[in-house]
């Protein structure tokens, strides 16, 4: 017997039909004989009707109060599901984040689940009773409600799994939603795209990072950390979906799982500015005060002067200037260049630790097909290649293609895979 | 300085424009120099969408969910309340029942406040924050979402204000409704009815009971209990409205202060029953179990045998009969007999305690007018009469002419009215 997570997005708890659907699925597990803890988002456009409302209300209005606000929604989900549940034979108890043990730090809007007590999910367990938690909530030291921000339930859901070990009897959290797994790439991009068996932490995180959106990067994190077997499924479909997963050596033997877009870049340089401890500070702290998410980084140096350049999404680029010139006034020297319409095309696997070649790959696929390649950033297990915008879409298959990533799902549920 | 609570219901608070409007009310007192408790219902038709949603999940959801489920309709209020006091400049924290330190027993649904901690609204008012507290709802000693049921937010309002022991400096609970104050009778039925200046809880009391709405019997009965004087006033208007209080002396000089009308009675004659103890005990229990109210109980004895009759509400005549006679069944005697067509029209006043012919005054006005009663209760300050159900506003408004209650306010105003 096993304990499971089982975590169910807005949309799939979006009417009572639809929950009463996830509901039989949660009965369906149970009747295996395992214990079963479900996470619930709040139900479908919820979130954006009491960001509305509160705009009507006060455009300014405190983080605490918004938080308190948003709390409803997951509440209204839980209290749903267990009605649910409970009309189907299964009994359940719904719980806010607060009264499942989740504690958090006080950043209202985007706090951090700090830790989190089985004991209350433990009694509800021990009496074969579902706990049907809140996701995206917690209670803060003070006993405030608080509220995860982006990709918050999922985080509620790997967290409590953590808390209550189920990898230790063979459960998994399972992140049940409305695609049915991770794909080697967008298959709305690349229909060749391939749904993979399995994909470890570092890859996943890297993926969300450059912009799938299957799993937000803190969860993944959370999972990772704690060594949580995640599953990410489609919640109206039974096969099996993408196993997260702590990295093994036969992992390493597939070079590249996932290929990434991001479209609409623009590069941001600074040229001839002084090359002298500080600088970067400077610059990236008056970035990210104008709230700019800054993509990648490369700096180069000439002597006493160096260059530094940064991408960013085209819809920060107003702000970016205004920031950027800020800085340079304050330096009294140094020029600003911006271009745009670049895309960025990234590959990702753990394989690339051990094997040799998978750059060179990549560039030789990219120059066959006349792409030129403006920047390269790597890391360990990604390399990303900056194009023309025109070009993005067409590299993002070409990568795909070049690692073979269209026959990789196949080969991996066959087992000829690492 | 004093502080007041002021309690905002689902229809003041209807919609964003409203919410506003009450904002600035609490506003006006606090810039008087005042500390102010803020309680507000669920918005409008929250309460009866939700309660709509769960029927549609499960007709038969376990208490506790639904508790959860209602306690998010005024978790949004006093969030979307704070927000518009914040907007005006007025610092406001908005909290749960339970963060308010209002504990209930475990009853879902109808629980009791058994405890008002007031640590958590000192603070927020040392801080000179207005504390914008959830009506209607607290927390077990388990820590479970409770709701208190029907009147629930007058009984919040009621209790925070005895646990902030207001009275002491001059405060009051300010309750915002949509009528101006506690009228001699509903002005629906007796248009020359007045509205008074005050009215004593236990008056208050039985004419809650008798039906009038203004005020649920739970919160009036707290009031008393802890002497908490609590101000009926409209929500969109200045004038003062009524203040309901402890009596005083003086208030023994009016003999009636009220007229209530409860239209479409029925009245159960079980008769020729055996007169032995536990009759009473084994019917009422029935009929409890049934679910149904029931109003006045006369029983009259011959010998060994008695006669019990009662009254109820049309709606509740036919389960009434089910449980009857399935007592009659276990009795193995008796017979049963239902009337259908009464209404019952009461007068109250604490001054009956200390005048005659209050009685005979009641008797006389209704005799002159050719309504015949069917049969007489009467408790320490109220005196009823079941009349034809054809007679019933006209005798309401006949007794109400009999102690000449259209001219009450305006004699309490002018202070020649005790």
């Amino acid at each position: 017997m096993a304990t499971f997570v089982q975590k169910f997005g807005g949309t799939s708890v979006g009417d009572p039909k639809r929950i009463a659907r996830c509901a039989a699925r949660v009965k369906q597990r149970r009747d295996e004989g395992h214990d079963i803890v479900v996470v619930v988002s709040a139900m479908g456009q919820t979130t954006d009707e009491l960001i509305e409302l509160a705009e009507r209300v006060n455009d300014k209005a405190p983080r605490r109060e918004l938080d308190m606000l948003m709390a409803t929604g997951e509440q209204v989900s839980v209290a749903l599901f267990s009605m649910a549940l409970e009309k189907i034979g299964v009994p359940a108890t719904s719980l806010t984040g607060g009264q499942a043990g989740v504690s958090t730090d006080g950043m209202f809007g985007r706090a951090r689940v700090t830790r989190v007590s089985r004991e209350r999910l433990d009694r509800e367990i021990a009496l074969r009773r579902v706990p049907v938690v809140c996701g995206f909530q917690g209670l803060s030291a003070d006993g405030e409600v608080t509220t995860l921000g982006r990709g918050g339930s999922d985080t509620t859901a790997v967290a409590l799994a953590a808390a209550l070990q189920i990898a230790e009897h063979g459960g998994s959290c399972e992140i049940f939603t409305d695609v049915d797994g991770v794909y080697t790439a967008d298959p709305r991009l690349v229909p060749s795209a391939s749904k993979l068996a399995r994909i470890s932490y570092e890859e996943m995180l890297e993926l969300a990072l450059l912009g799938a959106q299957v799993m937000h990067p803190r969860a993944v994190l959370f999972g990772e950390r704690y060594g949580v077997p995640i599953h990410v499924r489609h919640s109206q479909r039974t096969e099996t979906g993408t196993l997260i997963c702590r990295e093994t050596p036969d992992m390493e033997d597939v070079m590249v799982v996932g290929a990434a877009l991001k479209a609409d870049l623009g590069r941001v340089s600074l040229r001839r500015i002084p090359n002298n401890p500080g600088m970067q500070g400077m610059l990236f702290e008056a970035v990210a005060k104008a709230g700019i998410l800054v993509d990648d980084i490369v700096q180069t140096e000439f002597g006493e002067m160096a260059s530094i350049s940064f991408t960013v999404d085209h819809s920060e680029l107003a702000d970016v200037k205004i920031a950027a010139s800020q800085v340079l006034d304050r330096v009294g020297t140094g020029e600003l260049a911006i271009e745009i319409g670049l895309s960025k095309v990234s590959v990702v696997g753990t394989g690339m630790k051990s094997h040799v070649g998978v750059a060179s790959r990549m560039f030789t696929a990219l120059g066959n097909a006349g792409i030129s390649i403006h920047n390269i950033t790597t890391s360990e297990i990604k390399i990303s290649c900056i194009v023309g915008k025109e070009h993005g879409q067409r590299a993002l298959a070409i990568a795909h293609e070049a690692f073979g990533l269209d026959r990789l799902g196949a080969a991996q549920a066959a087992g000829t895979a690492g």
